[in-house]
C-alpha cells in the first residue's frame, strides 16, 4: 500500500528487536546459571536481574509510544500484547533465577537443563524473529518453531513432574527441597509459555497484515 | 436493523457452536475419568487429550476469522476473549486428567467427584448456550446458572482444601500426595473459573447488542 | 477541549471513587486479621467477604455501564482493565482472609504483617487516587508511589519465602502448615501486583489524554 508510516511510528521496531535481544541475553544467562556451582549462580542471577529491569523499561518506553502515537504501525492491542508478554517472558527468567539463589538449591535434576535449553532456544528465535517484524517475511517458520519449542518443553516439564512427585517407593523424601524445585520447574514453564504468546500474537499481526 | 451480516461473518458462530460441544465432551470425559479404576484413567486421559485438541484448532480457526475479517458479528476483543476463555476450559480440563494419570493418583476423595461434576454441569450449560449467540435469546438464564454453579464449586472446592491440608491431628499426612492432590483440584477450580469468564463475556456481548 | 461529556458518561467516575474506597476497606480489615488473635479472625473475614461482594457489584456495574455507553471518558480497554484489576485487588485481599481462617493458622510470621501493611498503604494510595481520574491531576506520584511500594512489598516477600522454605539446618519442619502459609504469602503478593496494574492502568489513560 502507498501509505506510509512516519518515522515516528516506525519506532516502535527497534524498541521490539531490542526486547527480543534482551529475552536471549536472559536465556544465555540463566542456561549457564543452572550449569553453575552453587557459589557461581548469585553474580549470574544479578545479572538476570539487570536484563529484568533493562526489559521493563523497553517495556514502559513501548507502552508511553503506545499511549502517545496516534497511529500505530499494527493494532494497539496486538502492540500492547506483544509488549506484555515479551515482558512476562524476562520476568520469569529472572523470577526462575532468583528463586534458585534464594533458595539456595544445589544440585539441579538434568531434566531442567534440558528444560533450560529448551528455553533458550525459544528465546533465540523469538530475538531473530522481532526485526522481521517490519517487512513482515518469513515469521511462519519462526511461531510454527516456537509452537513445536513449547511441545517438546512441555514433554521435559511433564518429565520433571513426574521425577519431583513420584520418587521411587521407599526413598526418603525432602518435602521442602520437593517444593522449592517444582516452583522453579513451574516458573521455567510459564517462560516457555509466553514465549509462545508472543509467537502467537505475531501470528495474529501477520494474518491481519496478509 | 437492515443491516445483515454475510455468510461469511456469520461463520463464527457454527465455530463457537462446536467448541461449546467440544468443552462438554471433556467434562463429560473427565468425569468418567475421576469416577473410574486408576488401570482405566491413561485411556481416558488420552480421549481428554485429543479434545484438547480439537479445541486448539477451533481457536486457531476463530483466530484466522477473527483476524481476517473486515466485518464481525461482535466486537473483536469479546470474540477474542471468548474464544480464548472457551480454550482456557479444556486447556484446565486437560490438564487435570493429564496429572491425574502422570502422577498416579489412587483413591480421590469423594469431594473431587463433585467438583468435578459441578464443571460438567457449567460445560454443558455453555455447550447449551453457544447456539444462541445468533439470535442471542434466552442467554440470561445462561449466564445467571453458570454464575450459581461457579459458586457451588467454590463452596466444594474449600471443603477439598480443608479436608486435604488440614488431616485430624495425629494422623499421618503423606504430604506428596496432598501436594498432588492439591494441584489437580486446583486446576479444577480454575476450570470452573473460565466457565464463569466465558459467561460473563456472553453477558458482555449481550448486554452491548440490547 | 470543548468536548463535554454528559453525566451518564460521566457516571464512570464515582463507581471508581467507590471501587477505591472499597479496597482501601478491605485492606484495613485484612490488617486487623492478620494482627488479630485467631479468635477473632472469621468475623474479620465475613466483613471481607462482605466487601468483596461490595466491589462484585461496583465491577458489575461498570462493566453494563461500559457495554451500554456510546461514549466513554476514556478508552473502552482502559476501563476494562481498571475495573478488571481493581477486582482482582479485592478477590486477592478476600482469599487471603478466608484461608487464613479455613486453614485456622495460628501465629502468622512477622513479615506477613509488614507485608500486609504494605497492601494497605498501597490500597490507600489507590482509594485516594481515582477521585483524581475525573480531572486527571496529581496523578503521577501515586503511580510512583504505588510502583515503589511493589518494590518494598516484593523485597519483604522474598524475606518470607526465605524463613518458610529455608528453615535452620535440624529444626523441625512442619510442611503443611508452611504449604498453607506460603499460598496466603503468594496470594498477599498477587494483591500488591494487582495494585500495580492499576497504577500502570491509570499510567496508560493519563498518557493518553496528555
Amino acid at each position: 500500500m502507498a501509505f506510509r508510516l512516519t518515522p515516528h511510528e516506525r519506532g516502535f521496531y527497534p524498541l521490539f528487536t531490542r526486547a527480543g535481544e534482551n529475552i536471549a541475553t536472559a536465556a544465555d544467562l540463566l542456561t549457564k546459571l543452572v550449569a553453575a556451582e552453587p557459589d557461581a549462580r548469585p553474580d549470574l542471577a544479578r545479572q538476570v536481574k539487570e536484563a529484568e529491569h533493562a526489559g521493563d523499561e523497553l517495556t514502559h518506553e513501548i507502552m508511553v509510544k503506545l499511549n502517545s502515537s496516534f497511529i500505530t504501525p499494527f493494532d494497539r492491542e496486538d502492540i500492547y500484547r506483544l509488549a506484555s508478554s515479551l515482558d512476562d517472558v524476562v520476568d520469569d527468567i529472572e523470577e526462575a533465577a532468583d528463586r534458585i539463589v534464594l533458595y539456595r538449591l544445589g544440585a539441579l535434576p538434568a531434566a531442567m537443563n534440558v528444560l533450560v535449553e529448551v528455553l533458550q532456544r525459544a528465546a533465540a528465535a523469538t530475538a531473530e524473529a522481532m526485526p522481521k517484524l517490519e517487512t513482515m517475511s518469513q515469521l511462519r517458520e519462526y511461531w510454527v518453531h516456537v509452537n513445536s519449542l513449547e511441545d517438546e518443553g512441555d514433554g521435559v516439564y511433564r518429565v520433571l513432574l513426574s521425577e519431583l512427585l513420584c520418587p521411587p517407593e521407599g526413598a526418603a523424601a525432602d518435602v521442602l527441597a520437593i517444593i522449592k524445585t517444582k516452583e522453579v520447574v513451574d516458573i521455567l514453564e510459564a517462560a516457555l509459555d509466553a514465549c509462545e504468546t508472543v509467537a502467537n500474537t505475531v501470528e495474529s499481526i501477520a494474518i491481519k497484515e496478509a
